[in-house]
């Protein structure tokens, strides 16, 4: 009700430009996900809260949650591992195990927007459920691996570790190692003792961790990444890799693009634990979030978008009033032929404003039907780039495009 | 954290089948909307309040709104034309006139779950900004057409009339005729007598618009769609549509399947004012909101829909930990051949059970390589219809697919 009124604050628009890329990115992470057996599910945006509560640690502060007029507490998806174990418990008996499947779509997190951090993002999930073999959790990082190798990056590395190498290191101190890279071996040091633990104690959990060495389970994973063809220096082991989620379990990973500068594109682990905890059942989970607005950030700045022509190649144009009908009839037969057309909808815009369009919106060709055309049955294309323009009979027209 | 958490009431999930079925769909919709020159756009899920106070009448009720951390008042999106107003209004510079866009996400809407009825649906909206003429309006109605005409429909209706032929019947007059179809004649009376009108004057309406007839405006526009190449039957004058949006003015439509038993799979008008109040300028508007949901039960009801074949074409299994590697680098090379495989992700899966999950899943294919075939550098191909074997070098295998 007012002109005011505007996007809410870490919240965007996507204006044509901006979503034909994201459009163009979805297609390519479903061709690659489908090419490894991935089907599609879609989940609601809105959940109970129940669903998600205790899931995910201290971030529960950033739940988008509500009471409905229902008076149920519900929120909005914080992430989509918790609702795909919600969903895979529900339907068990349709689903065939093992159950592959990816989706892509917004999540929500009230976080203090920054450079790189949104309130609504998409994620791209890969998951795969029934399995407890290291071969599902290692096909997912093939999965990442192909994805950014398809996407035409150069450099793609994923970083491994398991959290079963920590067993006997409290929650709080992977929080605090997790950190490393932000704050230094003195922060993490400092944050395990902001949380009560001993410094002594502290420092004998860091160098623990430090010397973690890589178990039966990790060799399988790297013997499959090998065995698939990623180059060497694709995949590494790093004892220092804590990941924050109080769900991780065994293999923990994160994929890492050396040109981007804002974190890890992408990451996951085994959650066999919270699934059986959501569902009641024991059914082994494993996969990877991908952050989609971070990939596409990283192909832009490592410069592998395509040009994305899937414009309107002519705009018919109408003349007048007179020969208005001329120009619709136009405008369809180039459409049944398979051609991207628009037409120009008003008949009483001058000639000139029509073509001004044209150029403003980059379209290559402008096709003018004049009462001269019209009387000799042809129409005049301009060549908006050239600036040439030739008569053409209408039937000759179509073989243009 | 319990396993009886289930998908909230009137929404829903998404599994595989039905979520190919909607990629499909939504396909189908941006090759013709782009194919008349629509570009796409997306808003966020979450909303200021204020943009859409007051715009939809005593639907407001159904409205998801809430406070957000900062005691924001948020609400869910509960259309598409609403926030694109906002959008024209925000990005109007940028923009380039005559702008058209198509826009295809959820909407919110707190109703009383019922068949066909969701809390979170999905629309499919085209609207084009910046002009005034008919020609616009008619292209819109053009674009449904051409639509469901591509989608296989043999029968179609756009149904048009004009709130300009209105301008002496009062909005709650216009709410009441909306549901003739739902309640006839006397419930019409009925209804406006019970929002304060006299029974005499209720009638005087009914009447009063039972005879208007189609003006210039309305004769541009079935020009339009005659010129176009639709059958005559395609599109019809109705005085007693009415649609029951109080933003509605000029032409308005819907687009009936006379197959489909649940009310119009569109609807549309010219909503200048909404604009105008919503942005402050003069930006005329015009366009139409598709149901994706309803589309899609309408082909499925005509039996439109194709055999949506992008599932995995072979399985290659893994016999026993040792030939493992051989089994994942079969896979590798087949994908790396354009083939979408699934490798068994366990290598302590007796075969006997692989072939029931790919039989289980309609994979019509099984690749076997125990120690015989990696010893002879071939692989057993099993043809899961027909059940025939057959054992072929591994660079044949390639060429069957």
């Amino acid at each position: 009700m007012s002109n005011t009124i505007r996007v809410l604050k870490g919240f965007r628009d996507f204006l044509p430009v901006e979503a034909r890329k994201r459009q163009w990115l979805r297609a390519q992470m479903i061709k690659v996900f489908e090419r490894w057996g991935y089907e599609p599910l879609e989940t609601p945006t809105l959940e109970s809260y129940d669903l998600f509560k205790g899931e995910v640690g201290e971030d529960e502060k950033l739940f988008y949650k509500f009471k409905d007029l229902g008076d149920r507490e519900v929120m909005l998806r914080y992430d989509q591992t918790v609702p795909t174990c919600r969903v895979v418990g529900q339907y068990s008996n349709e689903l065939k195990f093992p159950f592959r499947r990816y989706q892509i779509q917004s999540n929500f997190r009230a976080e203090k927007p920054q450079a790189g951090r949104f309130r609504e993002f998409v994620q791209a999930d890969i998951d795969i459920f029934g399995v407890a073999s290291p071969l599902a959790d290692a096909e997912t990082i093939a999965v990442s691996l192909d994805l950014y190798k398809s996407l035409g990056f150069k450099n793609v590395v994923a970083v491994i570790n398991s959290r079963d190498l920590m067993k006997g290191v409290p929650y709080e101190a992977i929080v605090a190692i997790d950190k490393l890279k932000k704050i230094g071996e003195d922060g993490v040091i400092a944050d395990m003792v902001s949380k009560g633990i001993d410094k002594d104690q502290a420092l004998k959990y860091f160098d623990y961790v430090k010397n973690i060495q890589p178990d039966e389970t990790l060799k399988t994973i790297f013997d499959y990444l090998r065995v698939s063809g990623f180059a060497d220096d694709w995949y590494k082991f790093d004892p220092m890799l804590a990941r924050s989620f109080s769900y991780s379990q065994g293999p923990i990973w994160e994929i890492i693009i050396p040109e981007y500068p804002s974190g890890s594109v992408g990451g996951g682990e085994r959650y066999d634990g919270m699934m059986k905890r959501i569902t009641g059942r024991d059914i082994p989970a494993t996969g990877i979030a991908f952050g989609f607005d971070r990939t596409l950030e990283a192909i832009e700045i490592c410069g592998l978008l395509p040009e994305l022509d899937i414009s309107t190649q002519v705009l018919v144009t109408i003349f007048s009033p007179e020969t208005r009908n001329n120009s619709i009839g136009l405008s369809i037969n180039l459409r049944r032929a398979g051609v991207r057309v628009e037409l120009f909808p008003d008949d009483r815009t001058k000639l000139e404003k029509q073509l001004k369009y044209a150029n403003a919106k980059n379209i290559p060709y402008v096709a003018i039907l004049g009462p001269e055309e019209v009387a000799s049955q042809t129409v005049k294309l301009k060549d908006m780039k050239t600036g040439e323009q030739k008569c053409l009979p209408v039937t000759e027209l179509i073989s243009i495009f």
